[in-house]
């Protein structure tokens, strides 16, 4: 057919059909996503309606004509026509055998906003004659008219839809029937006339009744719709640049609803859900797609083909294995049956589970479908949360009481509390609570620690509730702010709904949905599939991946997640035990430093075994402890209630403990005295610290654990205070080892984290007093960012509707802002001492997309909660992978 | 003398007489700055004692043999001692006339911790009668014995101090004497049997008889000081390198106090208060230096030398001319007279109040001693402070309650309150009043206004009440930590004493002192040589210097003070009086858009006069005017009272104010939902604001009134932020243009504050929506060091006193770290926009070495309050002359 093309100037159209096929996949830029993988499909001996596309070329012709389609085109068009109706056997608008078209839009990438579909295009009142005749279906003809007049209307003529809807219902009315498809022949009739009145009203002249003038019409409506506003906004925002236009796609139609060896499905090509190599999906005989959708009919199973038509479900499976071996993916299919006659209307990768994804890409490196490489790339590294944690069951139903924040994955149901000591007293005889707080703050550790999962009405994914729950791997969602929680009357209002104590709520964190009653739940599953993927990650992988785990138990699970050691094993949390937080509460009132030296002595020995457990968890594995990081008003209980418990508690006067907590206050707390600049003021804590961890290694080492602990000091900012915490970290080493007479040497790397902007601007003087850069990567980001994380909630979602931001850049690493403060400091670190040890242990070390940055930057490990370890290891041999593509694009 | 140094070898002793001279000022690493400058003042012909310097390398030397004397210095030594005994015709350590030197340490730099001086050296038995028989005064020369005893054993031998001390208590005691200087000649011969017993016990041998003795025990004692611990640590600290060591300086004694024809003083060769090119001073007959300062006599104005010995006051006369030909530089001038015979014992350059410098630098580029340029760099530009405030006049009594930080100079007097509203109030009827708070709030505004001064017990030098007061020019003390104020007892307490409202108390911002009653005052010296010194300034610099004003007042003042501009116009302040503040929370309170346009609708009209005030004022300078940048909380009373009353006059439940509150409410607000975050939530009020500023404008140019605004848009940190803003107040501004049918074309500016991290990161993007940059150094330094400003005085005076920052990161840009970003935006900014304007609006616009930094860094111009454009116009002008030196070194 290229004879039909201008000489000199490019292919205007292209022809799809078994008989001959232009084009393919590789022309997506000019014939768009779908009409490429039209082509393609047919070239590959798919059983696809033949039809033609007019390219995008065109498109960007009409705009710059002003509007006018390209001079000659609808030649063309009618050439091509002319060739369908001669392989189809069929004439466009005839009255014997008509020839209808579907046409659609189609631009290289996907994007709403753009012209809906018109199908049945070439009907007219003879044509609809000669449909009827040709299928013996009067109904099914006029029922096609009506669809067209109405889709034409919409999507071409702009004619308002309700109208269309309004004079159905009145039709409806008059017949006394409810459903669309209960109406008869006579009563489409007559809601073809009521239809055509719309018509003629809104769009100012008749329905057309020339098939060629649709299609013409129709074209020109795809074009147009290019430029639409919300067309136009959808690529200003995001950034789509460089396309020409959109293509058209002119498609033979072919009907599932014409008599009872019709029918109409769709199939996936394994099991989305399990991943097994099995033809998965529904069909529903003599119907068209749009009615499974309705869901007045029930589909069967695409297995049942077997029985109703064994040839046309070997077909189906021929088509399964053709896909499957040309695009090496998993495939969502749709297909309709024509009087027996399989057709298949389109491909598409099939989405699906993390375990399907784990296990369909094991098995096609199995199967010889793909490589290891390709494999690595398949699964989307978040999606193995569904793998590690339990889920509810996606068949069970839900009553969802409102929704927040999907802060910590996983599922949990109980009963909701409302203080920690409630959690604590109710779990203790196994009864499972929700911790429904407003937000939670370290004091509510322990009730955080015995509930199933938490759940606030404030605060955003990196929240302190949102931040614990993922290091344990505990289900939380934040910021659900429809609840109204009274903590006095121990009840939770939601939707004018109330629950108690005696209610069950159900919460999803992998969706933010908080749910009534005990919604069933699926445990993880640990396949091995799963751990074969993981050891191929692990092999292709160049970062080490550690964790951040504060406990023995958290530091077990990550080692059985794979973790290579602890990258911030922060010692705070240690202090709120019942007897540790008084001795530390005795620190922060003391008058001096003597009566602090003498609070701090009973810590010790609490922080000795702590960091003994840790090391033996850990046997052999690097931990990198963070010195005392909190300010110290954390520790210190804040309501007036809870101070005289305090006072009480510890003997002193209430007046005492509301001065100290009035002296501690800060506006802002996050800049203020905290971090090292703590053991600046009370270098007393950092010598008890040090002396608890190096007290625990010798005594680790005794018994031949190997513990292997590395001290990190937080929030530095300006390099004489590393100089100075470095020389007394080092000090008090030897004094220990003095004095437990440690024979040889004891070698404690001393590091710092990389938290503040200033560390990054002048890590090349940092540097010579590290021995390694942690990347504290959330407090990077809110001083890069200016963004206190527990107060964005008031403009963040507008920033990121606006597209002011891409991403909430808490959760992936702003590479353009905060990146440059990594990449500088890694680049000036290492200039200054050049094996310098570069890792990051703020949040971003659990994001896929974060931890390609990462290794593009040159890191040598990150450390994420230990739940997030196998997603890191996935993540890390696909940004090995990423960055090797990127080298040769 | 040159013959007798080691051949090859570098001179080891340099001599000074009125005979020979070696060495001068260009010698100080060699002879240290103490002998450097002994010998200059003889080599110019001043009458100064003889001696001899023994160099910095023999120091060094002496280190490297691990402690001993070069081989052969003694012998050199001797040799040099043989000459000044034939100079002054006296011998060392002899019977007759004996000779008696000083050895002093002195390094290239000042250095303390290093020994300290032994005077009298060459005194023993035989000495001491011959020194009694050519004095004719038995009692002057025991007294120089015993003091030598007591020198040389504290300071060479280590014998403690309180040693002497109570043997010299315990022979008073006995003689019954009450001051040292009563105890005769039998009282002295004890004391210095006394004196010889402790030097004994505690050196284990005799005090030395002879003199050579004394002598090298006395270099070798300087030599070894120059290793002490405390020495090692200063120069550590202050980061002092590549000294040699200390030189030791050997001096012929002199004697003011021989006789009644002796005597001592000090003299400044002008007026170190007013400038005045008079000799003033003070001296004391028959008496030694240290008579002088222990105040037992008091001493006569230097001016009554012309009554008791003429010749000598002219003498002193021509020093003073000598001096300061020589120097070109005010002398502050040691001197003794021994025997009728003046001596000059040391000068230096004297210190000088403000407005003598002023005043003295530009009299001496009168009479041609120094050029402009010099004059302009010997005028520190924070002592322009005195010319511009009311000082406390320093003759004055001060009875010092306590001190607090220094946070905006001057001084006041007035009765303390505790509340904004009791400043008011009792300010209404003329009353001073000075008020008193824990910490302010921009709710005290109007009281801070309405009082003389400012004292806070909380914050640091750029808290709230700092910053406010600094802009105003007002007088204000901050952190004053030890006051304990009793708000609702309207009282103040401060160890021990209690104050009321019926108390006076002042304060003085330029040194932080809190005094009790109403200390005398100076006005201010607005004086011709101020403003001689201000248009060479003017013509020096190349930074335009703005001011930061938000009110037609002080907008006023600072064009006095030679603003060119605004830099810094804040509008929230504006939001303040009595019915704004109501509109304001009316906007805050809406449930809907709709409502806080009905709100802004009322502050319209004030803003748009408020903003003609300005501009009338500024006529013809540009005044840049920042958007709403506080967070809204600020606008919301947050104690119950408070609210209850809002919701009284609102006449709303306080339930809702309340909610609204704590709705409001942010962990770290400085990071939270402000500055250009809050008109991306609520464009309306970006709206308000900006029709306020146009219609301004438009109403001042139909007035003649040359209104030139720029419009500046607070805490940006990614590009599209700016690109949205700027479109919306684009389009604004052409709105309101065509509504007020404003012909030709209204430019007006639109730029940004460079004050988050990530601006500075991405500026070459941000620069494409900027017309100007502004650089908010007081954000820009809380983020990019991660400190709360409200929130150091709890580790920064560590931080200070441990040398982790050589200075408070607030006052002085940290030109290491932030002044990276600084250079960077510029940098990055002018490459996407060559002609992009840059600028700083920061406290650090009026501070002279920011201000360098600034010049350097390529800004364009500086803002700073009023009551600093003086002193940045200075300090401008000396950037360009400093910058030009550091081109030729």
């Amino acid at each position: 057919m290229s004879q039909s093309n201008q000489p000199g100037a490019a292919k205007r159209i292209y022809y799809f059909s078994p008989g001959h096929t232009e084009g393919g996949r590789s022309l997506r830029d000019v014939l768009g996503s779908k009409g490429a993988n039209l082509a393609e499909m047919t070239g590959i001996g798919l059983p696809v309606p033949p039809g033609f596309i007019i390219t995008t070329h065109c498109c960007a012709e009409y705009q710059q004509n002003g509007g006018r389609l390209p001079a000659g085109l609808m030649d063309e068009v009618r050439a091509y026509l002319a060739r369908l109706e001669q392989e189809t056997g069929k004439s466009f608008g005839a009255g014997t055998n008509p020839l209808l078209v579907s046409v659609r839009s189609g631009a290289a990438v996907s994007m709403p906003g753009m012209m809906d579909t018109v199908l049945n295009l070439g009907l007219n009142a003879e044509s609809v004659a000669g449909l009827a005749r040709a299928t013996g279906n009067r109904r099914f003809a006029l029922d096609a008219l009506r669809r067209l007049i109405h889709m034409f209307g919409d999507v071409v003529m702009n004619v308002p839809h309700a109208e269309f809807e309004n004079a159905f219902t009145a039709v409806k009315k008059k017949f006394g029937v409810t459903h669309d498809t209960e109406l008869d022949a006579e009563g489409l009739d007559e809601l073809i006339r009521a239809y055509r009145h719309v018509y003629r009203k809104h769009a100012g002249r008749n329905f057309p009744g020339d098939p060629m003038q649709q299609l013409e019409l129709a074209i020109e409506a795809v074009f147009r719709s290019w430029n639409t506003a919300r067309a136009v906004a959808y690529r200003r925002i995001h950034n789509i640049r460089g396309l020409l236009g959109t293509a058209v796609n002119v498609q033979t139609m072919v009907f599932g609803n014409m008599d009872s060896d019709s029918g109409t499905g769709v199939a996936f090509t394994r099991d989305p859900t399990s991943g097994a190599n099995d033809l998965y999906g529904e069909f529903l005989i003599d119907a068209q797609g749009e009615d499974v959708v309705a869901g007045i009919r029930t589909p069967q199973p695409v297995a049942d083909m077997r029985r109703w038509k064994p040839e046309l479900y070997r077909q189906v499976l021929r088509v399964k294995h053709t896909l499957e071996n040309h695009y090496r993916e998993m495939q969502d299919v749709e297909f309709t049956i024509e009087r027996g006659e399989l057709y298949i209307l389109q491909t598409r990768t099939g989405k699906r589970t993390g375990p399907a994804a784990v296990r369909i890409a094991v098995d096609m490196v199995r199967e010889r479908l793909i490589t290891q490489r390709t494999a690595l790339l398949r699964v989307p590294p978040n999606d193995l949360d569904q793998l590690l944690l339990p889920s509810f069951d996606h068949r069970a139903r839900r009553t969802v009481l409102t929704r927040g924040l999907p802060a910590s994955p996983g599922a949990a149901s109980g009963v909701p509390v409302f203080t920690a000591d409630e959690a604590v007293e109710r779990a203790s005889d196994g009864t499972k609570v929700i911790l429904v707080r407003r937000e939670t703050s370290p004091e509510d550790i322990q009730g955080m620690h015995a509930a199933e999962g938490i759940l606030t009405s404030t605060g955003g994914s990196t929240s302190h509730a949102a931040v614990v729950a993922r290091g344990w791997g505990k289900c939380c969602i934040t910021g659900a702010a429809e609840l109204q929680i009274d903590e006095a009357a121990r009840r939770l209002t939601v939707r004018g709904q109330t629950l108690t104590g005696s209610d069950i709520i159900s919460i999803d964190g992998g969706s933010g949905e908080v749910m009534l009653g005990d919604v069933p739940k699926r445990p993880p599953v640990f396949t091995d599939e799963f751990r074969t993927l993981m050891s191929w990650a692990d092999r292709t992988r160049k970062l080490v991946i550690r964790t951040n785990a504060d406990t023995p138990a958290d530091a077990k699970a990550a080692r059985k997640f794979g973790a290579e050691g602890i990258g911030l094993c922060r010692t705070e949390h240690m202090f709120f035990g019942e007897q540790r937080i008084t001795a530390m509460r005795e620190m922060i009132l003391a008058e001096d430093e003597k009566g602090r030296r003498a609070a701090l002595k009973k810590l010790l020995p609490f922080q000795r075994r702590d960091f003994e457990g840790i090391f033996r968890a850990m046997d052999g594995l690097p931990v990198t402890i963070r010195l005392l990081d909190p300010p110290l008003h954390e520790f210190l209980p804040q309501t007036p209630a809870a101070q005289q418990q305090m006072a009480q508690a510890m003997n002193v006067p209430v007046e005492q403990v509301r001065r100290r907590v009035e002296q501690l206050h800060e506006i802002n707390p996050m800049l203020g005295h905290r971090g090292c600049r703590l053991t600046v003021t009370f270098p007393e804590v950092l010598e008890m610290q040090v002396t608890a961890i190096v007290e625990a290694t010798i005594n680790c080492r005794r018994r031949r654990v190997r513990a292997l602990p590395e001290i990190m000091i937080p929030l530095v900012g300006v390099d004489r205070e590393l100089a100075l915490l470095r020389e007394l970290t080092e000090r008090t080493i030897a004094e220990v080892c003095r004095r437990r007479k440690f024979r040889g040497v004891l070698h404690v790397p001393i590091g710092t984290m990389i938290e503040i902007p200033r560390a990054a601007l002048t890590a090349d003087q940092i540097a010579l007093h590290a021995d390694f850069f942690s990347f504290g990567t959330n407090d990077l980001t809110q001083m890069t960012l200016g963004f206190s994380r527990d107060d964005i909630a008031s403009f963040m979602p507008g920033y990121l509707e606006k597209n002011l931001l891409d991403r909430n850049p808490f959760q992936t690493l702003d590479a353009v802002g905060v990146g440059q403060l990594v990449e500088m400091a890694v680049t000036r670190g290492r200039g200054a001492k050049p094996k310098l040890k570069c890792g990051v242990c703020g949040e971003h070390g659990g994001d896929p997309e974060s931890i390609q940055f990462f290794q593009s930057a040159g890191l040598d490990y990150v450390s994420c909660s230990p739940f997030r370890v196998p997603v890191a290891r996935l993540a890390a041999a696909q940004a090995v992978l990423l960055n090797q593509m990127d080298l040769f694009t």
